[in-house]
């Protein structure tokens, strides 16, 4: 319930009030949409013709050009850097009126920026970097000087996560904000997460529930939703997200955009804002959300070539390897694993008609695919078992405290139980064979994968593994129970990336089954209540390709070997 | 105390004499030093001359080649894998007789590895790897077919790591064993322990306390202190051991040899017994122990060169980069780093003269020296901290647990406190502070040292840091207190080699120092309880190289640069 104040400090909802206004204010009058907004449900889709309306022609071309052929007029002289960051101001702008999508904006800085980055051009003729004048935004754990980090939580407003004596308040980058920047990008606004970061959806008391561009009745996803949804919209060429359960292949997929969740020690989480700081059993990554394939590429490549092992002391000395993903070109003939049930939840029908899709094309492509059948020692049920008890070990500690800052009651969508205050904590010895079982199941299951040398025509194993990222479209509002389609791949630490597939949801041949034989609450659940099809109508469908650990160039490899084929079966 | 049984299962007392006699009964008579045996007072140092009266001159000449030298041999069919193994099982014999240094053997199997290695090389004329016939000793944490492993603990003594029903007793091989198998090595004897791995000296239940073959009077270090012992004696041309504080480096320094204690992810721990497995603050990682530096190397690239990526989910995809020694060796001049002091405990007057040996040789050699002086935030205090709330973390739950097996009591010469029964566990919130903590200061340190820039001629930070390994020389019995030397570049996850110097101890040049004012307990305690320069006598001294993260083959050529300027300033 809400904090009832008298004196000078304000009530949380205040406060909240307060920041909201505070967002709302910093976006030039001159980009927004002239008032009254139409409702969600008058226009549910705010993309393309809708958006199109409030743009110049040249703001649409800047703002549809992918993040690659933007820094190739960038870093040539074509456009300035002035102009670009213009355009995404514009447009970002929109996108949180429309979405709700944004936490922090600093476009007096980003022009500034972009105003020095374009000096620089005109007096040296090179650019500073590979992401000379492109703009990127950054997922709000990311601390940026000059800007609040909230994370969602209204306690953490106007302090360093929380502490309102931290000298750190606003006065530093962390450190992939220092890397993008000396790479050449223009920083210009941090967006939307959940509070707590833990749930599909993207929701908190400051900024409400973030919607989904192509559909506004539906989620944009989360944890890293508002960048999800900031890219989708095209207020933004890319972005970096963070993922611990599906936090960036999540949005990706209900936005129906590109992305990488890198296996730990590739991209630098180091000085950025987290849940559960600390738990290390899991541990969450930073990776790219972007609008095309070559586009996240681009900025995973740009920030492991500025060598971030020599700032952040969790990062391999693993340099970018292009030869690798060469390798994966010339090989001719790939072999795919198809998951198409994890065993505790099938896919909606729209789920198995992009899953369908993707394995149709790559077939077509040339390629083998194979049914994945993991034995009984790695079934997804003990790794989803892992990533719950992993989640719970501290009991709700954490993100209870960062409620109690401020009195807020947290929201009903988190995956965690905070129904107990605080549950009770997991015991050093529990953590271990937590861990034990953990590193366990990872052997096995890279065992089993090895394995699939005997099950493929090529004499190597399995290339990638082809699943849904969720087995349901973008979710309803508040029924999104259940992340193991991406998960599995965090406690197992691999590479996954996300592709979308061309299909939408389509009422007509999506109709939701009946007289399915639920293999649990959980199941069912997801079917009878995280899937509408009238709701999800046009919602984007995705696929996952996953491959394994350390394997981010193989995997974009793939993913781009997959995309080509899905979109030449469009085609034919 | 003593478990009293009455009925089938014998008394720990039993139980522990049972193995000990097994091991000694399994060292063929040929090879046993004729009793009686002189006592460590009559014959302190049992290597060299007094060792070779048992060895024919062409068991010497094979005993006392370095891996590099033998594998030169052995892959060019110049010596057979089955007259190197048997000089090695021999001169194993002898080392086990005078020092204790064994907890298995499998003679037997080993010598039909050698003889179809032989038949291999006869039919193929050439090797089946680059460790083709070369006898590898490893420490009794390694699972192998057909062997028990006790970790020193009588409580596991013919079960699978304290379970005697498991289907794993000696049924498998961990992951670095395969490995070295496909390699070419002859496995022939895994070496003893301290019980909880948690000691800078060797001693169990099982074996009792293990010697320095340098000087009977003295440890041998721990906890790899077997392999440090072995090796020591020429009883194995090289092996690999742990280290989690300085388990691989405090052998190394105590026995004189050549060492390397790895970043986590480099050489595969997969299969291996642990003591608190899963405790991941700190991880133990595995080096490699040897004769030469090149000795080492080659055992650490080999293992590298298997890949052991695709068999052990923990270890990073980071081929060998033999390119980053090349780039350290025509670099010309080096800045090292001195760190003469760590703050807490000064060093005793051999291992002053061991690393300023090593600086002058350095200086001499053209190399560039500057003063290691970390600001407050970086003061290895709070590494230590760190280190020994992690050690502590379970509250002694797995050791207690382990002793307990079989009733066997704990030995004083443990690290852990085992007073309480059981001490309190941390919880999850407290673990994943201490994480973050642990995290900060990494990052601290690591800016620090890429600070150093600032301090050097080079305009590059330091190449690497000397210090020593130990404040004092190998351990008189149960007076191993102190770890830090070592244990800070665990917390750091450096990699830490270790070079020695040529200096031995000796009370002429090496009286203990009166008047001077103890900083702590333990400083006081290591210089008056851990430093005995009578009974010292000739205990080796060394240096520790210490690089940054994962640079490992920069601190091997750095190691080798070290080295050979120390034994040119010897011989001039």
């Amino acid at each position: 319930m809400a904090t009832k104040t008298n004196g000078a400090k304000p009530s949380w909802e205040e406060a909240a009030r307060e920041k909201r206004d505070a967002i709302l204010a910093s976006l030039p009058r001159e980009y927004l949409i002239p008032e009254p907004l139409p409702s969600p449900e008058e226009q549910r889709d705010v993309t393309g013709a809708y958006a199109h309306q409030f743009l110049t022609a040249r703001e649409i071309e800047i703002t549809e050009t992918d993040a690659v052929g933007i820094v190739a007029k960038t870093t040539t002289g074509d456009w300035s850097a002035i102009e670009v960051t213009k355009a995404f101001i514009h447009r970002a702008c929109m996108a949180h009126q429309l979405l709700g999508c944004l936490h922090e904006t600093d476009f007096p800085a980003a022009l500034a920026t972009a105003a020095s980055l374009d000096a620089h051009f005109a007096e040296h003729k090179k650019p500073i970097g590979p992401l000379h004048g492109l703009p990127v935004s950054l997922k709000d754990q990311c601390h940026m000087k000059g800007l609040d980090t909230t994370m969602g939580y209204v306690g953490w407003i106007g302090t360093h996560e929380g502490d309102s004596s931290s000298p750190l308040h606003k006065n530093f980058d962390s450190v992939i904000v220092g890397e993008l920047r000396r790479q050449g990008a223009v920083l210009y606004c941090k967006t939307a997460v959940p509070a707590t970061l833990m749930a599909g959806e993207t929701v908190n008391n400051i900024v409400g529930w973030v919607r989904n561009p192509k559909n506004r009745l539906v989620s944009c996803g989360g944890s890293s939703g508002g960048e999800g949804a900031l890219v989708a919209f095209k207020g933004s060429p890319g972005g970096f997200g963070t993922d611990i359960g599906g936090s960036v292949r999540i949005p990706c997929a209900f936005n129906g955009l590109y992305g990488l969740r890198p296996s730990n020690g590739r991209l630098p989480y180091e000085g950025m804002a987290n849940s559960m700081d600390g738990q290390n059993t899991i541990l969450s990554v930073v990776g790219p959300i972007a609008g095309t394939l070559a586009s996240a590429r681009l900025l995973a490549k740009a920030v492991i070539d500025s060598e971030p092992w020599w700032e952040d002391p969790l990062v391999h000395e693993i340099p970018w390897r292009e030869e690798q993903a060469d390798a994966v070109r010339r090989q001719g003939k790939l072999v795919f694993g198809v998951m198409r049930d994890d065993g505790m939840v099938r896919l909606t029908p729209p789920m198995r008609r992009g899953l369908e899709a993707a394995v149709e094309a790559v077939k077509k492509a040339g390629h083998e695919v194979i049914e994945w059948e993991v034995p009984e020692e790695c079934a997804h049920k003990h790794l989803f078992q892992i990533a719950m008890e992993t989640w719970a070990m501290d009991g709700g500690d954490d993100v209870i405290k960062a409620f109690g800052l401020s009195g807020e009651p947290p929201m009903p969508h988190f995956l965690l139980d905070l129904s107990a205050t605080p549950n009770p904590q997991m015991p050093a010895s529990a953590i271990a064979a937590l861990n034990v079982r953990k590193r366990r199941i990872q052997k096995a299951y890279m065992d089993f994968w090895s394995s699939t040398t005997s099950l493929t025509s090529t004499n190597r194993p399995v290339d990638a593994l082809l699943t849904a990222p969720c087995p349901h479209p973008a979710a309803l509002e508040n029924r999104f129970p259940f992340t193991m389609y991406t998960t599995f791949a965090n406690v197992l630490d691999y590479a996954a990336a996300i592709v979308p597939t061309g299909v939408v949801v389509d009422p007509a041949l999506d109709a939701p089954e009946d007289g399915l034989r639920w293999r649990s609450d959980m199941e069912q659940r997801v079917h009878e209540k995280a899937f509408d099809p009238e709701i999800q109508k046009g919602a984007p469908v995705t696929v996952q390709v996953v491959g394994r650990r350390l394997q981010e160039e193989r995997v974009l490899a793939i993913s781009e070997i997959v995309d080509e084929a899905l979109k030449k079966a469009a085609l034919s």
